[in-house]
């Protein structure tokens, strides 16, 4: 957009010669788009356009090439890193795919699914689920993210332990390239080593490369038995140790292994007032775990002798007798987000560590916490099975919002200078997006960052798409 | 190499400054790195490096860049695409790293291990079991072949269907650049998602890209019980309608599915003295299925009950009531590249289709081989659990070299005529290399093929690595 344009004269040219309903252009509309879950981000966009194909998708593309429009592809708005919500400053052009939704193909055979990239992973998880299938991409937001979201950012949650990251997932993609041209590598073949695997590029490249309108992706039998049980630990370490032999006692069936340390727990009798303490007694750390499997095994039996052979390690327990039980447990989970956002603006993580190190990662990472930022309130839960740690922060509830990103700022680096220690990740599962572009850039070695650059140099050399997301060319 | 100088002046320019023993550079011993598996591609190198770190290897190839020397990655030799043989025309440097074949560590608790790409497959997997842990990457030439070469092909083998091809389990990868630069992407953590995943382009490259020094592999918990059958049926159709109930049935345990048609079992009995008709009358199609499991569940009883629910597709089978049984029934399916290559070249493919059409597949590509190539013996076996099958075309004995070449270009012509009319992979496992880049190049599309060379351009502008495979700059 040259300076002597208006925004209205871009849209108009933009608009010129497509579909009449191609583009939203109605602020009160557009408001909507305007922010995603963190809520730290605010961007009304230049307008949105709803493409029904990829071909669409494709004349559009080439126009915002001709006009110098900025863009940025946005899916259920569930992100945690600003990724997806146009700049405040430069307002983009925001592609939506809600229009390519469809679910194109189910095969029970080949265990695959092809389905457009604007598909709510809840839909699609139904409709593999109807067909006897499993789509074991499972996390809080799935009623609302797109499964294009969820394989731009790479999505984790609370599978990751047994079926992999979206990623490990992914059979084939159809992406339209910032210049225009559609890349067709939508294949549903279990088995194909023709060469470079150019879909690895796109997946979790948050939308900087190219936009994924459409997505093979592998399925799983559908497991007849689910067994959960939640348990009582006395320290993390204990609950590491019982990781461990549930890790060779559940025969890979074991599904999801969560923590949550009691502060969690406490939140969550806070936030809904029919979670019961569900131990005898409080303890100082509870673990979440699910089996599942199809017939002809006695999945009970498995968790039980799992636990029997770690009494040593367990405090107390509660196995869950129906599905209606199985969903009570996990609403203690389940809970965190709302609990956490009750009080307003709080800072979260999704950090990493080799599964060993989590045990002396949350005592010096606490212990910084404690010890420096007394007025925070730490909350401790995630995906241990993975070494994937949600190490969140809720500041005083009548902190004004400056305070709130002062105490953020200071909690983002003892957490992060706890990380460094162990040598884990600062982003295990929600990507780097604006939120941890600057974490990012401080901590990347030089000889990355410049493949980063040249990939993406690539694919779009004008930055185009998603600019200054990640990193800036 | 400018055309003034000689090999030897070059040679010496390469050694100058460098440990003596760091190059092999006699005759005799060079040839014993001119074949791999093809049999089919011979070229002396230039010269053998074999460097002893990271650090070595780039030094090696700051001053291939110096002199404009051209260089090729060796692993174990058991290519199956002449990929790692030197050119015949413009002998290359080969890079062996068989003095970096260190394994760094073993995490039992978070199920990875970091090894350097020399070491020797089996060589990992011992190591693994040894601490109760698993390496499922598992083939026939594991005893020979280096990690290395299986991450830089994404090597496949029998243990798919349940564990991935070798990208699934790569956790981290160091990666000596062509320009010297060392990318240091090594880690073990099970989630982590900082922007591009760059080991991803590594992957499969078949060394065209940089040179994978050492790497992160996950590993899982050892099984303590395996089940191991063989099985008779009527028709291709039968045993893929077995493999979609099994697939169910035995509830995410089941760890390998090999078919293998009658004519490939008569050539395990003319190969091998010892190996009878395993059940009472001969079938058209045997299965070769394994289930493996931990402690805790009846793992016999899983199969037994496959068995039994799918009574109508199966006409006969054995159970293995031992290891040394289960060695018996796998040794049919081992003896087949034995069996193949006692005559002399034969031609081999790697295919894979949607699992669903393998039956109308192999009637499609049988029927063709059989009409207008009745000369050659068709062998059909391979990992059908993962849509990959090996229809291999054996001459007869008496044909000359020449005879066989011709025989294996029409063998190619149909059987790839018939993997395109089912939207299949020329390339399920083997990768591209030398022999089948003429058929990649014909069936590449237009944009695919410019991404493969912009990314080429990115890591090795000049074409110093590996030159000439897959495809041209």
């Amino acid at each position: 957009m040259t300076p002597a344009q208006t925004s209205s004269d871009v849209v108009a040219a933009l608009r010129n010669g497509f579909a009449t309903d191609l583009y939203i252009t109605e602020p009160d509309l557009l408001r909507s788009y305007a922010n995603d879950e963190t809520g730290t981000y605010f961007g009304l966009p230049l307008a949105i356009a709803r493409p029904r194909s990829a071909t669409e998708l494709s004349h559009v593309l080439v126009r915002c090439h001709e006009l110098d429009v900025n863009v940025v592809p946005q899916g259920g708005l569930t992100g945690l890193v600003g990724g997806a919500i146009s700049s405040f400053e430069a307002p983009e052009l925001v592609i939506l795919l809600d229009r390519m939704n469809a679910i194109r193909s189910i095969d029970k055979v080949g265990f695959s699914m092809v389905l457009e990239a604007g598909c709510v992973l809840e839909t699609a998880k139904l409709a593999a689920d109807e067909q006897d299938c499993q789509l074991p991409i499972t996390f809080g937001s799935q009623g609302t993210c797109s499964i294009g979201g969820n394989v731009s950012t790479n999505a984790g949650g609370y599978n990751v332990l047994r079926y992999g990251m979206t990623r490990d997932l992914v059979l084939g993609l159809e992406v339209v390239l910032p210049d225009g041209r559609i890349w067709n590598g939508l294949k549903t073949l279990r088995k194909d080593n023709r060469g470079y695997d150019l879909k690895q590029i796109f997946i979790g490249a948050e939308g900087t490369l190219g936009i994924i309108t459409a997505v093979a992706l592998k399925l799983f039998p559908k497991p007849t038995q689910v067994e959960t049980a939640l348990i009582g630990c006395a320290s993390v370490e204990d609950a590491m140790a019982f990781y461990a032999k549930a890790r060779r006692n559940c025969t890979d069936l074991l599904s999801a292994f969560e923590i949550i340390l009691r502060p969690g727990m406490e939140l969550a009798f806070a936030t809904k007032s029919d979670l019961k303490d569900p131990l005898e007694n409080p303890c100082p750390v509870y673990i979440l775990m699910e089996l599942a499997a199809g017939n002809g095994i006695s999945l009970r039996g498995v968790l039980e002798s799992c636990l029997e052979d770690a009494g040593d390690l367990i405090l107390d327990g509660v196995i869950a007798m129906s599905k209606a039980q199985a969903m009570g447990l996990w609403a203690y989970r389940e809970t965190m987000v709302a609990g956490q956002s009750a009080g307003g603006a709080y800072y979260r993580t999704d950090v990493s560590v080799p599964i060993k190190s989590i045990p002396a990662f949350l005592d010096d990472a606490l212990s910084s916490l404690a010890n420096l930022l007394p007025n925070g309130r730490p909350i401790t839960y995630g995906h241990v099975g993975d070494g994937n740690i949600h190490l969140n922060v809720i500041p005083p509830t009548d902190w004004s919002m400056e305070q709130r990103k002062a105490l953020f700022v200071q909690a983002e680096y003892l957490i992060f200078a706890a990380v460094d220690r162990f040598g884990g990740s600062i982003s295990a599962e929600h990507g780097i997006g604006r939120s941890k572009k600057s974490a990012f850039l401080q901590r990347i070695d030089p000889i990355t960052l410049d493949l980063f650059k040249q990939i993406k140099r690539i694919f779009d050399p004008d930055e185009r798409l998603s600019k200054g997301r990640i990193f800036d060319l």
